[in-house]
C-alpha cells in the first residue's frame, strides 16, 4: 500500500482528499499537515469523518514532512511555491493542487496572483494534470500541477471545438457560476451565509488568476492564440461550477455533428459525459464527472458550450486522485465511482 | 381614488401587484380575477396578506370584468390576447404584463411562443412600457405592454452603449441567471425544491421567447440591427435576475468614460443606479431598482455590462406601477420606495 | 419632525432600522454611529440603500452622541450598558435593542451573559418593550428595553394560555428555529455559507441568554413561576424565527376554544394574527407581524403553540419602531405596513 | 452474486438504492420497476447515473416481477400492501421500505394512513428493520419492514434512556426538522422551490402516520407505555432530519453518565455515533450514520436528546442495504462507507 501525506489538509480540498482516499485500497494517508488547525483531531474539524479517520493535524513545518510515496499539496496558491523544494526531497511524487506551478512564466504570477514567484526555476517542470489532455505525460511524471477548478470546466468544454478549428479562438466569452466552497474555508463577512444566500455577484471580471491558465493551456494544446473574457460569479450553492461559453463558429456545423465531434473526442475519457441537452450541476455533485452540453445557433453563427463539474472533486481532490491513479498505474476510475 | 382590477391575480405577479398597491393612496384594487383560485380568499393563497386585504378571487369570466380606471393583466402569455378586446371595452387604461403585445409581428409569436396570435390587429397598438426608454409615449398611452423580466435587465444594460455606438450590435452575448419565481406559481416536478436547490441549469438556449423582444426593442431604439445570443439559467434563489453581457467594443474607451456615459444616460431615471463595481442581486431585492455595473477589458477589446433587478418588481409588478404612475401623472416613484 | 440617532448603525438591526425609518414622515435619522465602519458611507456597506440615504457612519464616541428626540441603541449586548448613561444625558427618549436592560437582576447577567453588569443601578428602570403586553407603560416611558428576538416569538405564543391557566407553567418545551441574520453581521467560519447551507444545528441548549428573559417576563405577567427548556436551532434561511412550544394542558379545552381565547387576547394587537392551521415563516418575512397557530392534542393532554416572526422586524427593528410609535403617540402601525 | 429487483424504482428512495448498490460487489440490480416512468431510461430521470447504470424502468405489473434473491419495495405507503403477496411468491427475501407492514394493527392504518389495510393477515409477519434494535431477528428473517425516516431518528435517540428508565415514557416531546426529499419526488405547488425556500412550516401536528410507529416500537422494546407528541417541520434543505427530543428525567444523572450510557448502548452499532456536543445535519449527509447528542438540564429536570440522519440513507435506502447485509450475512457496513 502506498503512503501519502496531505499538506494543507485542513482546508476543504484537503478534507475532500481524505474523504476520497478513505475508499482506496491502494493508498493510505499517513500524515495530515495543516497550519492553523495543528494539534486538532481531523474529525473535530470535519465531524462527518468521525469513526472513519484517526488522525490529528500535524504542524505544517518543514521537518514534519514525512518520507512518502506521494505528497498532495492542498495549500493556498502562493504557499506551495516556497515549500515545494522541501517536499521534493521527501516525497517520491507530488500532486500540487495550488496554482503555483500551472503557468509557464513568473511574470504571469506577478500580474494575476499579485506576488513574485518564489521558485521560478521550477516553473515548467510540472505536468499540467488534466488527464483528458495529458494522460501520457502524467503517467511519466513525478510532479503534477492539478488544474484549477474554473479551468477544468472551461478547458474540457472548449478543447474539441478549438482543436478542430470549429470556433474562433479569439473573443471567446466564458461565464462561470461557482458554488461557495470554491472560495475555501473562510471567515470573511462577504462569504457569510446572510451575504451569499439569495444573492449573486460577479467578481474579478477580467482579472481572475485563472484567465492565463485557460488561455495558456488551450493555446498550447490547440496551437492557436486563444483570448477569452472570463466572468466568474458567486451563486448560493455549496458545490459545483456551471460554465457557459459562447464562441463564434468558423464553419457551418449541425447540432448532431458537433455532438458527435465531442463524443469522439472524449471517447476514452471515463469522466466526461456528452449530453444531448443542457447539463445540470446536480448530475455531477460529489462525483468526478464533467458533463458537457452544447447548442449551435445558426441565426447568430455562434456555438454555446456548457459544462458542469463539482469544484471539490473534478475541480480539485477528485482530479488529484485521478492523476494519482494514472501516475501509479491504477485504473483511472479507482476510488472515484 | 382610482379604481383598478387585476386579471390573473392569483399568480406571483398579480400577488406582487396587490402588495405594492396596498401602499398606494392613489389607487384601489377593486377586483381580483383569477382562473383556478376563484372563490378562494386572497389571503388564503397568500397568507402574508392576512389582515391587509379583504378580497375574494372572482372568476375570470368576461362578464365579471368590472368598469375601472385601470386594468392590470397579469395572465400568462397567450391568455391575454383573447381577452383584451373585452378589457378595452371596460377599462379606461390597460397595463398588460404578458408578452402578448410586446412584439410587432404575428410571425414572431408563432416562432417563439409556438402559437398563432389571436388579436393580430392590436399588435403595434401598445406602447412598450420601459419608462427609461419610452416615458413620453407611456404618459400619452391608454395601453401599455409591460416589458418581460429578462428584457428589462438586458435592455437597460445595453441601451447607452448601443445608442452611442460604443459596442458592436452584432454578436452580443447575454447570460442571465434567474430566480425561480420567474417561472410563476408552478406545480412541475422540475421546479420542486429538491430539483432546483443546490442545482443550476441553462434552458431554452437560443430559442427563448424574450430574444425577439430584446432584439426588436434595442434595434428600434438604436436604429441598428441587433443580434444577440441569449442563455437563461435557473438558479436556486427566489427572486432576482443577474444579467451579464459581453459585447465587442467598437471604440477605445476607459472605464471612467463608460461609467460617465451610463450615469448621464440614466440621469433622470429614478430607478437605475450605476455602480462603480459589480452589482449584486440583494441590493435590488423587493425594490424597483435596476443596478448596473460594467468593466472595460482592453486586452480583449470587449465590454462586460452587468445588471440586476428583482424579476417580480422591476421585472413585472413594480414596473407596472411605475407605468401607472406615469400614465396617470403621479410622481414616478410613488408607492415604489 | 423628530430627530433620532442610531448607535450601532452598521449591524443588521441598525440597517433594518434605517430601512424602516426611510418610510417615516415623522422621524428623521440624524446620525448613524458605528464602531468598525466609521467613515464609510452607509450605502457602501448596505448598497440597497444607495440613492435613498446620504449618511456616513460616524465614530461611536461619547462626544459624538447628538442631542436628539430619540436614540436607538442597536449595539451588541454588553456594549449598551456602559454607554447608556451618556445617551440618557443627550437623548430625550431611548429604545435599547440590546439585552442589557431587560433583566431585573445583575446576577442573571453574570450567569447567562457571562459578564458583570456595568450599570446595575439602571436595572429595572426600562420598560420591557413588548407592546402586546405593556402598551400603557411604554406610552409613558422614556426608556424602553426592546425584547429579544426569541422571547418575542415565545412570549406572544404563551401569554394567553398561561394567563388563563390553560397550561402548566412548569416543564414547558420551547424549540426555536432561527434564520442566520439573528447572529448578526459576522465573519466567523461557523456562519459562513458552506457551513450553514444544507445544515441544521442546535446550540446553547439549556444556557441561552434569552431563557431568563422569557421566564421572567412570562412569570411576572402571569403571576406564576414559569420554567422552560429552550432549544434554539440555526437553520439555513436569512430571516425568520419559527417557535414551536409544547406545554401540558391543565384543563380540557377544544381547538376552537383555544383559538377563540387567543383571538380575544390579541383583539387589539394590530401585529398578531391567529391562524387556524400551522403558521409559516414566509407570511411574516419583512413584516412586523407575529402569526400564531396552535393544536390541542387530547391523546397526550398537551398543547402545541407555534409562532413565526421576522427576527429583524418584529424581533428587533420593527418592534423598536412600534415602540417609538407608542411612545410618541403615533398610530401603532405607522411606517410598519 | 445476488440478484435483486427494486419495485418503485423511480422515486427518490429507489434511485438512492440504485446509487448505493452500484458500489456493491455482492448484489446486482436485475430489474427496476416503476409506475409512471416505465419505458424511460433510468439515467434520463436520474442523469447523475449516466454511464453507470444501463437499465430501463419496466412497468410495475405483477407478471413483470422477476424471480430474485431479494426484492426491495420502494413504493408509497398503501401501494406495497396489495402487491406484496405476489412479491413473496417470486422473491426469496423482501425488504419493504413503505410503512405498510410496520404496525401490528389494521386499525392503526385506518386511523393514521386513512385507508383500510389490504393484507391484514400479513401484519406482524415482518421484522421491524432497525438493526440497532433487532439485529438478530433481521438476520433470521425473509421479510423486513424498513423503518420510517422520522422513527429511525427518534427511536435511536430515545431507546437507551427509555430502556434504562432514565426518562418518563409519558409526555415526551419530539420535534423533527426534515429536508424536502422526505416528501418524495413531487409536483405539488406546496413543495415548489419558491414556496419552500426561505420558509419553514410545521405540518400534521399530532396526526402524522409515524406517531404510532414510534410509540409501538419504543413501547414494545422498553416494556412501557410510551406516548409522545410529534411535531414535524419542513425546512429548506434537500436531505436530512434533525430530531430534538425533550423528556422528563426520572432520575438524577450527570451529563457524563448519560453520554456513557448511550456510548455503551451503541457500542456494537457501527452507524451510531455519540457526540459530546450538539450534532449537525451535514455530518451525516449521504452517509448511513445517525449522530446523537444530549444535554441534561438540572434546572428543569429534563433531558434533551438530538439526533441527525440523512432521510434518504439511514432513513430509507441505506438502512435497507444495512438490513440486506445482515440478512445475507455480509459485513454490516458493506457498500455503506
Amino acid at each position: 500500500m502506498l503512503t501519502s501525506a496531505i499538506l494543507g489538509a485542513s482546508g476543504y480540498s484537503g478534507a475532500e482528499l481524505m474523504r476520497i482516499l478513505l475508499r482506496s485500497a491502494d493508498v493510505q494517508v499517513t500524515a495530515a499537515l495543516a497550519g492553523k488547525s495543528a494539534g486538532e483531531r481531523v474529525d473535530t474539524l470535519y465531524p462527518d469523518l468521525a469513526g472513519r479517520i484517526d488522525l490529528v493535524f500535524e504542524p505544517l513545518e518543514l521537518e514534519r514532512i514525512p518520507r512518502v510515496d506521494l505528497a498532495f499539496l492542498a495549500l493556498p496558491s502562493g504557499e506551495a511555491m516556497s515549500i515545494i523544494p522541501h517536499v521534493r526531497a521527501r516525497a517520491a511524487r507530488i500532486i500540487d493542487l495550488s496554482g503555483d506551478f500551472r503557468l509557464p512564466d513568473a511574470a504571469l504570477y506577478q500580474r494575476y496572483y499579485k506576488h513574485a514567484h518564489a521558485a521560478p526555476s521550477l516553473l515548467g517542470k510540472a505536468v499540467y494534470g488534466l488527464p483528458e489532455l495529458n494522460r501520457e505525460q502524467i503517467a511519466q511524471s513525478d510532479f503534477v500541477a492539478n488544474p484549477g477548478c474554473y479551468p477544468t470546466g472551461a478547458i474540457l468544454a472548449l478543447l474539441p471545438a478549438l482543436k478542430q478549428g470549429i470556433v474562433d479562438p479569439q473573443g471567446i466569452v466564458v461565464n462561470s457560476l461557482s458554488g461557495v466552497s470554491g472560495a475555501g474555508r473562510s471567515s470573511s463577512v462577504e462569504l457569510s451565509f446572510t451575504e451569499v444566500n439569495e444573492n449573486i455577484r460577479a467578481y474579478k471580471v477580467g482579472n481572475h488568476q485563472h484567465i492565463p491558465e485557460m488561455e495558456y493551456v488551450l493555446g498550447t494544446a490547440t496551437g492557436s492564440d486563444v483570448t477569452l473574457t472570463f466572468i466568474p460569479h458567486l451563486v448560493p450553492i455549496n458545490r459545483g461550477i456551471y460554465t457557459t461559453i459562447s464562441a463564434r463558429l468558423q464553419h457551418a456545423i449541425t447540432q448532431e455533428e458537433i455532438l458527435d465531434l465531442y463524443r469522439t473526442a472524449y471517447r476514452d475519457a471515463p469522466f466526461v459525459r456528452i449530453k444531448p441537452g443542457t447539463p445540470e450541476i446536480r448530475s455531477v455533485l460529489r462525483t468526478n464527472y464533467c458533463d458537457i452540453g452544447m447548442a449551435v445557433e445558426h441565426r447568430t453563427g455562434r456555438l454555446t458550450v456548457m459544462s458542469v463539474i463539482d469544484n471539490m472533486v473534478k475541480g480539485a481532490a477528485g482530479q488529484a486522485v485521478q492523476n494519482m491513479n494514472i501516475m501509479f498505474g491504477f485504473p483511472e476510475v479507482r476510488s472515484l465511482l
